[in-house]
């Protein structure tokens, strides 16, 4: 394997923020029967519905044998073991080991429990079982807003969760990768402002004209200027802001769930409202959006098997690598604990697009 | 990954008992000119006949270049090897090197002989080469009782021996994973006494009713008592015993193979006798009992990646996990060579079948 | 796993010598409009064609992002990244940068050349980038001789450089594994000179008969005595020369390409003149070399299975390992960087054939 340039020591960019929520599954994956096993940060979690339909996450162990609790069934809000029969409750309380005569349950029969949340259509479950949590999961907007419709997507894709991040905020990968589905063509020069605060950073785009191909054309037919957005939101959210006057607005959110270091599951939430019919553009955006999809997922794949066969990363990066660099540094502060700082950092950068 | 509970170091329930006999084959499956490879231990051995017929078991590397032997053939009782026929007798002496003029046999170019026994149908080998076997192979029961009928049976379970003999081994589980083919149904107190002599670990079932399902059905229509023992005996032989009145008795036997820390070969052999006709017996059992082992290899399957992934184990037992503690603590002291204890521990419990 | 013998470390026969030319691809494989990707010692490559058809090799590895360039296109000579464009030339220079406005060039953004050369119908690399060639590709003989012709044929062999160079040049073994497409039945005697010197170890055979079987056979109808060397040359060159009489003369050079420690590209090279039409030669001993050869390869997959397994080789030589011990002491010498000794080795060995 090649030797890194002088000074340089190979690393992975992997912070792992635990003490904040992530989306472990969707609503609609989680039935009242039936457990589903879930990994996130390499833990593996069981998700099932108590009997007052709350959704639980306990470690996916049973703590007498260790098989995965997931294998096992749910009875009157009580997940199962599939081996021995060890019934738990939503507090990951053992209430019966059906051999045993007297009581089931004791300290050392529990197993850990995991703070869960359902909302917007999403479990989400906070990874550090030992804390409080301080926060609440991320608030995806507009999706209560009767004038926006709402497309769903998910897709596992084989990176870490910072180049998951930096691929999905990225514009100049955009016209070159994309192509034809999204940008290309002739390069425009435009005006980027950076910016970072506490929890975020963002990318604001000055005079950027209607992005060139099949979904510039269908937000606006006539062309002209657009407000465009990317935003990375601690720990986990990218998200890509589009308007074009007052009719069309896009917010394309996603919820990153780190599975393990090199593995990371998206969980899209497109809303949106345009001059066209609903129906007519969610036919179309979502094949187009898919496409897009599969391409960075592709690339993203084969940049994660290099760097790991190089040994670690040995990224140069350039004025247009607008946001992640940020995010890089916000994911490790976070990591780290650090108290949020109250500055605001700000950067005019030009480029083509 | 979880850490564990405080003061609990995860490990592995693992213990290599080499000086002692493995089943590495049946009979049937050495045939007279072509060696067949099996590993033990990690261990890959080359079985095959010498000229005399005996079973015989030898390292399964060539000295010369180190490919498998087993790629070989047998000729004239002797080993070839694949590559440039070096010639190997039974004692792993090398007789032949075709190229070579002059005298084959030397010191360097032996392979290592490890015993072995046919006996009872199977092969088994003594995993210590370089221990003279104290001990003969564990004797098989009533196989020359005319009036007992023989059913055998082989897998492979992804698991440690030691969960596989406590799977074996365990009741509790029956009721449970089991259910309809096995026990299950209403809940019935049993007292159970154990023991632990020097090289064996025994349940005997006391008050025990007639096991519901369709196998207990099968024993006895009319319901009553049984007998019932499970058996460990030293290093690797799980033993169940029925016997419902003087007419029905069955004992199965398996004799376990550890492939590696994670993989276990078991043959299990099922004798007989009771008061339906041995062909309808047979038809009805066999498929019986390998739709249980097939829900036993799944579970330990899952048993053994959960473990693996988590580290290690963390098991919490309690009164009615009978005999795998006990099975553990002789496994660990015969790995070190404890000299025999001549104690006898015995304990009643009583739990729910 | 078995311990080894007293007093022998196991170990693998690796040597890299880097400072020397490997084949990374036939010419054909590299067209003008495509990058291919290329392992050698474990380290990605990417070959293509700069503007003036140049064949160029660079670490397969974009500065940028780390994906692999050979994802990639080539556009005007210049290979393109395929993520976001990032254009470089054949120096490893990148030239473009395509959002960024001003000069993209900088020594950062630079990517790792390695020497290439196309010759013989192929492209060599030199595998260490940063010295400068003190040699030149291997030749390879009779290739512009209008009287002989030439077969090419590449396959990938699952062993080291080593195993894979003995293999070739080993007699012993054809007789017993190639049985009948090449030597066999009754051994003869025959003397052999081995000779080393500072670049190369040969054996030349003496009073060979004609080998039995259908490669012989065809040689030479009427039998009678053979020219037979077999040659290693330094960094990687296998080379079998046949000649028999005036008239018949076999030279099959191999140049082998260590993808890693474990995994070898075999291009063999076979160059003839003989006394039956070259049609009629190629299409017999087309398939024969391929059948041979997977005999071979399906050994030597073997042969490394087993030494990984057992931790590292233990091989017991005999007289008649020729060449195989003269192979890996030239090799370790150049690995070392050793100057080369003016010595010549020389013995004469009986062996059966």
């Amino acid at each position: 394997m090649e030797s890194t340039a002088a000074g340089t020591k190979p690393r992975f960019s992997l912070a792992r923020v635990r003490n904040h929520w992530y989306v472990a599954a969707t609503s609609a994956e989680l039935k009242s029967n039936k457990p589903i096993p879930r990994v996130i940060f390499d833990t593996p979690l069981v998700l099932f519905r108590d009997e007052s339909g709350t959704a639980t996450a306990l470690l996916d162990r049973c703590a007498h044998r260790n098989v995965p609790l997931s294998l096992g069934r749910v009875r009157e809000g009580r997940l199962i073991c599939g081996y021995h029969g060890w019934a738990y409750d939503g507090a990951g309380v053992c209430r019966d080991v059906p051999a045993l005569s007297g009581d089931a349950t004791g300290r050392a029969r529990r197993v850990k429990r995991f703070p869960a949340r359902e909302r917007d259509g999403f479990i989400w479950v906070f990874m550090a079982p030992d804390d409080e949590p301080a926060v609440e999961p991320f608030e995806l907007p507009h999706l209560a807003d009767r004038r926006y419709t709402t497309v769903r997507h998910a897709v596992t894709v084989p990176a870490t969760l910072h180049a998951t991040l930096e691929n999905i905020l990225d514009v100049p990968h955009t016209a070159f990768l994309h192509r034809g589905l999204f940008r290309g063509g002739r390069r425009h020069p435009v005006t980027a402002v950076v910016r970072r605060t506490a929890d975020r950073a963002e990318a604001e785009y000055v005079g950027e004209p209607r992005p060139a191909g099949l979904v510039g054309t269908l937000l606006s037919p006539t062309g002209g200027e657009i407000e465009h957005f990317d935003r990375f939101i601690l720990p986990s959210i990218a998200q890509v802001e589009y308007r074009l006057g007052e009719r069309n607005h896009v917010v394309v959110t996603s919820a990153l769930t780190p599975i393990g270091d090199f593995e990371t599951r998206m969980y899209a939430v497109a809303t949106f409202r345009t001059v066209l019919p609903d129906r007519l553009m969610k036919a179309i955006l979502t094949p187009v959006g898919i496409a897009i999809l599969e391409q960075d997922r592709r690339m993203l794949r084969r940049q994660t098997e290099s760097v790991r066969r190089f040994g670690g990363e040995q990224y140069v990066s350039t004025d247009v690598d607008l946001l992640g660099p940020h995010i890089w540094r916000l994911l490790r502060q976070a990591e780290r604990g650090d108290p949020p700082t109250e500055d605001v950092f700000e950067r005019r950068v030009s480029l083509l697009t």
